[in-house]
């Protein structure tokens, strides 16, 4: 089950992560395009990096908001929103083109992504938007109890979809994320994180804050290139790992 | 010969220009790309009034500058400026393929045009960056009695070019433009500006500040969509007019 | 009653509004501090005029969003919201005091006056953050049926307040104003704005929606400075009208 | 002799250097005001940390370019320039006021730092914007060989002046600091920053690339508080560490 990362969250002479380091151990980076962090010389940074460590390349379009890291919702139209989308993705695809890669995926940003997950017309206006920028590219959207329907409406105006799980995140037993405000909700312990990586790559599911086995239908696990423990988590549980293609020669 | 026009230089709640007004007499709409103006939704309309008046999209990129309107030059590296612009054809791109249309050609703004018209090394990474945002995408460059070095610096790479002509500004002798800040440098009496557009369009020459006439070898002139006589101007010389287009029931 | 007016909306090249046709008429500018709107060289000018006009000058901060124009709530902490007030009102009073002018009133604008009427939190960071800023400078407030509440908070730490009435929007019976999506809720024809500005000023009283006829505890109108009907609104319900004191000589 | 260090440099989800560390060790905090970096609520934590430690503040403007961190000369008038300062010396001085605290000193920074002390009408411009937004309160400039020039421009329009030298740039024998594109320019080793503080603290002199040693006129020094060896430096050569009072419970 490939990982996917946050990726090119620097601006400016701001700069964030590790993604050099991190790069070579996951299989999906998901590249800030300027809205919410990044700036044009980052992403050409982080796509060069993401080309020489074989990385797939996502758009990761966020609110247009580089103060509040686009973690605040922005209220705006549906026009509004498809037009921020397609801006971005479409920069991001200009800076791969420029080195003969793709967008491969995309996958939205924070209070964006949220947002999504939450109310069903901004995840059409997000289908619609992914869909009119790079036809035939996946949208990446959380795995939960609804991924029927989600998988539902992007069949219907054919979109591909790629659904995720969370590396750091406690499950609750509808198979939701426990709210981020609640103690123990996110976990920053390194072995917990490794362990509810490793039971879904092996065994599809994880294991609730009430101790349940639930059954997560996930493509792809989200873990993070920041903080003190990225590096030890991702060299323990990248896909790359065991055929060395990273540390050969 | 064809008309451009800078297009799509409204902000936010910020109005610029008469874009609805002037599109429909113009043959090719530089539309701005968001960092000296303009922002995804302005972008979104812009494109979709160039395709109802079948008018041909442009990337107009520019210095990352809104405050400034990117008329000052920002000192940036060759990797910094490259991807500035791949940045901003991209994204404008993005929003073009979501409406069934394409970057026709790029031609950059204010200070980015004038230093690339003074700087052979700017000149040089506008011309790379061009060529791989969009191959086969040609730059419009000034006419100036330099073109034939332009033109040999394009073909060598690859680059098709476009060299365009100015309605509203006073030529010296040489062919080059007069300083701004000499008097009658910019011409504001729409009979004028008329006066130099035709004879451009019909004898390929201009009268020259010293009343030589000059040959100017140009694919397109350069009008104005703002100001109180934009309309006036468009409407009297436009290639439309006469094939009644634009008015036809 | 005094009629207050936002000012110094323009930002960078982009020109709002008519300020200098306005200035003369009202009594006090609530000036933008260029978070939502505005730049320091157009406050520079906005408090010129006003020290010319002899129009006393209100601080007018907003959310961090020019895109948005300020109009869109950004979640914050107390404690950002708190800084960016005070950042915004001393900014203003910097441009003010190398004019030999000062800040005489805060009033939040778009959607962070909308929030401070709805919110008591957020009200009480406002009300702190001015107090802070500014000891002894009044905030402006919307006249409500709550103007007693609202009045007793801004007591108890000291705060002097002023109420304002809206000289172009709707009134239920209730004394709020209508909801800015329902038909009729903003008026748009000046002898109505007229019409309820004169009833505000000479009766203190509003008619609703409804017909009723209700008092409004308002120290000052909001008048609009921007639309094709500002001035003949403005120099219609002047204060300054009958003294002369515009266009003498 | 104080040691005046840059601080504040965050912006938003950012973080830039470790002002928490360094700040007891320095006497003069120069807290970027939001224009090259920072924001409201990290000049208001900035503001905070300096009071705990009794540090002085000074505001430190820059230009208005967040991506280039104020390192790029940006043309503008000499009206723009001066409300660009104005704005943001008042912008700090609204935050240092909500804690009991003021603005004790300008210093500009990056480019406009560097212009300043090249071009002599920018100079004026400061120093006019300076003493317009706080009367009576110093500019710090380069103590550099036209010291004497400079104190009497300030001196004709009444503005105090504070002279700094450099902790880690090299002097040649004219007494200007050598180009930083020149091996050699920029100190990088704690041993040599520590021993060109220390002459100077001591003995007011440096010794130049060549080995002269050269008199430098200076009230302070400038120090680093990013970068590796930042609180080696500091803690070395700061006033404080006799005095104990800072690790003194």
């Amino acid at each position: 089950m490939k990982l996917n990362c946050d990726m090119g969250e620097s601006f400016g002479p701001w700069e964030k992560g590790c993604d050099a380091e991190v790069m070579p151990w996951i299989d999906m980076a998901n590249i800030a395009c300027g809205f919410h962090a990044s700036d044009p010389l980052t992403m050409d940074k982080t796509v060069k990096l993401a080309k020489q460590a074989g990385v797939s390349v996502g758009a990761h379009p966020g609110y247009p908001d580089l103060l509040g890291f686009g973690r605040r919702v922005l209220q705006c139209s549906d026009d509004e929103l498809r037009a921020w989308i397609i801006y971005q993705i479409g920069a991001l695809q200009g800076i791969c083109r420029s080195h003969d890669m793709t967008v491969d995926y995309v996958k939205p940003h924070g209070a964006l992504y949220n947002t999504m997950m939450k109310d069903e017309a901004v995840l059409k206006t997000v289908m619609q938007a992914t869909l009119t920028a790079l036809p035939g590219c996946p949208l990446m959207v959380m795995a939960t109890p609804q991924h029927f329907q989600v998988k539902a409406m992007a069949d219907q105006i054919g979109l591909p979809v790629l659904f995720e799980a969370f590396s750091d995140r406690a499950y609750d037993d509808e198979g939701y994320l426990t709210d981020r405000r609640i103690a123990g909700a996110v976990y920053h312990d390194p072995d917990t994180i490794i362990q509810q990586i490793r039971q879904i790559q092996r065994e599809g599911t994880v294991t609730t804050i009430n101790g349940k086995t639930l059954a997560v239908h996930a493509d792809t696990i989200c873990v993070h290139g920041d903080g003190e423990h990225a590096l030890t988590v991702v060299s323990a549980v990248s896909n790359r790992q065991k055929s060395g293609d990273n540390h050969a020669d």
